[in-house]
């Protein structure tokens, strides 16, 4: 019996797609420049048993399998390979459970975070993860990833929520890892473990997720700098000074110009670095002047407070555009996702600059400041042959000096194919052997997910 | 050659225990009921390469390793097995940074947490994790236990504040994990893998801690319950507004009657539970006043604030004491670490009475409240041959019970050998079976810490 066949046998009929205009379109995520094969098939089940039934086809097949959220992942981990089975859990969209004593909620992995932010908010709750893609990517993306968000530099990442999982392995067993208590420590870490492994362990098909009680609403400020030393210094004086800010964002003058290009937002464009910082704390005001006197002092040209919640919404969702802003620059973009210690941030935004003009490019920077997370937009033109390898050039250029400052070369975004080569250079050898060795335990064929992360 | 003469080779004389006089005394941890061998020699290596040498050494003959911090663990994982060589890590205790502004700590394994603790407090720093033991338990064995603690409603577990790890393999290879960024998703997460794995994946020689900027001294209240329903209905009522205290802590009658007769706490003994509540915020009187409101409109017969801090640290000393002064009741006592949803902190409390009436006997609980993470501690005389085997079969049932409401068998103690069976009762066969795949990847001579988990 052939694949679909024997796939058909356990699936609705609607839950498979096998023409491949259709198909097709389910072959690549977000990220630019990364292989992609073409599906065999994909398959959108909406039960726990259709998941099992997909993985056991699969493991008896032996064909490898790429399971998928939102596909709105920029590291090429949910692209396709050759002949695979696409698993698209976008489905398995339902909230099962949003319980206030315990703080949980529990997700299938198709849920989108807005959908599930909105639910949990309706109770007093909040769940703080928020990648940039928070209005369409998936719980199941998430966890996949182990992504992050604006808010990580008081609220941490999507692997801090994440208490207990179910997971098909690859021969279509369904095991359940972690707690919804609070605390617990029986055995090693499994949930973890399939937090941020890419779909390359196992399909997430339930997240039982830790909620916090709803903070207050955030207010901002934006801070100009005449130079990204500055800029540092602040951030670095704002934590070392015990603050908790909601977020700490930066801007250089490249991606404050793509944005109002874009979307008119009116930011100050004579300056070179922004710096955005909220507080959802009983008085942000205060700590908002305390930040703002500590901008001054580090060098700021210009402390401007939001006037209110809307404003500080306004200055967030500018951030939020600059991927998309600096997009509009050049036909296509590699994005960097390098995190170096925060004392570094200053370092790693100088080193950027001159990549950019050793290279003759144009690299915007934003930054989760606060994290020392950046992200180097390199902007180039793939027409133009000497221009792209210039551009693949800065963006390895850019990897390495985070190395060099003791960061990673990622901090959010994940491996995917687009990092493959930089992941073994971080790791170095053995530990990428103890990958190796963990990824033969949970899928001794290698169906899930090949050819990603290692 | 034989043992010691090889690891003689590579160590220096004082870092050689062979005397059995001696040897012996580093057999156990603080378990009671628990099997323990007799070690072949004690190394108390000072540096990384001496761990190596050692793990080497171990490789080369297949002598099996036991690691062990301050031996303050509850659930054996510490204990020798016969012909072991222990590899104590408290002489390796240097901090090496603490850095205010990337907030981390890198330190060895033998530091002490309390030490820790106080030298980051002089950079206005905190080190959350406490442990009840904090005064004398190391860094190191916080992390093989993935230790809990008072402050956990709030500050969360070991866990949480593992950035990165360097250990020695098995086989003595040193490896990194993680990052000191304040992100990174680069690859499986292996240090999260080690925390909680009790020695037996690697032996950990390095850590980056995460540090918090250290919170206001916190203010406390004592409420009394007349029922374990009506504590538990605060606790959930308590975290359901939203409240975020610093510790929740539960005695009942047994404890509080415990530590009074221990220490002459003048603890309230006429009521059925007391319920100590805290808060480290800006206003924490108006926190307090909230929560007493809460824990009246539950039934509360009387709400006392402290008065101030040092009377607050008065109540968390008297929490403290609880098991030392439950432990004088009977010769001997089994320490229970389930914890389950906060919302069925009741039922299990309820639960864990019934236990102590069909088995006629003593049985204190304290708990971490907030976290559902309870203690019933089982005092019994190991002289009564019945009153031991109730006492056992009580144990059992506590952790039987735990596991029908949803909890797991250890909140933050660990499984070590005290409860191994039960580990496998909790995750089944299938995820046991992974357990054993990923020891055999790190360990494929299962030297490290032989007989403990699974």
């Amino acid at each position: 019996m052939d694949l679909i066949a024997r796939l058909r046998a356990g699936l609705p009929g609607e839950a498979l797609l096998t023409d491949p205009d259709v198909t097709g379109s389910y072959a690549r995520d977000m990220a630019n420049f990364c292989d992609a094969g073409t599906p065999a098939v994909v398959v959108l089940p909406r039960t726990v048993e259709q998941v099992q039934h997909v993985m056991r086809t699969a493991t008896a097949l032996r064909v490898p399998v790429v399971p998928q959220g939102a596909r709105t992942g920029v590291s090429g981990a949910a692209n396709a390979t050759d002949g695979c089975i696409v698993l698209s859990l976008v489905k398995m969209d339902r909230i099962l459970e949003i319980n206030p004593v315990d703080r949980i909620a529990v997700v299938e992995p198709g849920v989108v975070n807005a959908v599930l932010s909105r639910a949990v908010n309706e109770h007093g709750l909040s769940y703080p993860p928020d990648p940039s893609s928070w209005e369409t990517c998936t719980i199941g993306g998430n966890i996949g990833t182990a992504a992050g968000g604006l808010c990580c530099v008081k609220y941490g990442v999507t692997a801090e929520y994440v208490l207990g999982l179910e997971v098909v392995l690859a021969d279509g067993r369904l095991i359940k890892t972690g707690r919804r208590t609070a605390k617990g420590v029986a055995g090693y870490d499994l949930t973890r473990l399939f937090v941020g492994s890419e779909g390359s362990l196992g399909v997430v098909v339930r997240a039982t997720l830790a909620l916090k009680p709803e903070p207050p609403q955030q207010l901002a400020l934006v801070a100009e700098f005449g130079s990204v030393a500055a800029a540092g210094d602040a951030v670095c004086r704002i934590m070392a000074e015990g603050h908790a800010p909601s977020l700490l964002e930066l801007m250089d003058r490249t991606s404050v110009r793509a944005v109002n290009a874009m979307a008119q937002m009116g930011l100050p464009e004579t300056t070179e670095v922004l710096l955005l910082a909220a507080f959802d704390t009983p008085d942000p005001a205060a700590d908002l002047a305390a930040v703002g006197a500590l901008c001054e002092a580090a060098g700021a040209t210009q402390v401007v407070p939001a006037e209110n919640a809307a404003e500080s919404e306004l200055l967030l969702q500018a951030r939020r555009l600059t991927f998309t802003a600096l997009e509009r620059i050049k036909p296509a973009m590699l994005i960097d996702d390098v995190c170096v210690p925060r004392s570094q941030l200053a370092a790693m935004l100088e080193g950027a600059a001159a990549v950019a003009e050793e290279y003759d490019l144009t690299i915007g920077v934003c930054a989760h400041a606060g994290d020392g997370n950046t992200h180097p937009l390199v902007c180039f033109d793939p027409a133009d042959p000497d221009e792209e390898r210039r551009a693949r050039e800065s963006f390895d250029a850019i990897m390495a000096l985070g190395l060099r400052l003791g960061g990673t070369i990622t901090g959010e975004h994940g491996v995917g194919v687009l990092k493959k080569d930089w992941l073994a250079r971080e790791l170095g050898p053995d530990t990428v052997e103890l990958h190796r060795g963990i990824k033969q335990v949970f899928d001794p064929l290698g169906l899930l997910n090949p050819g990603k992360l290692f």
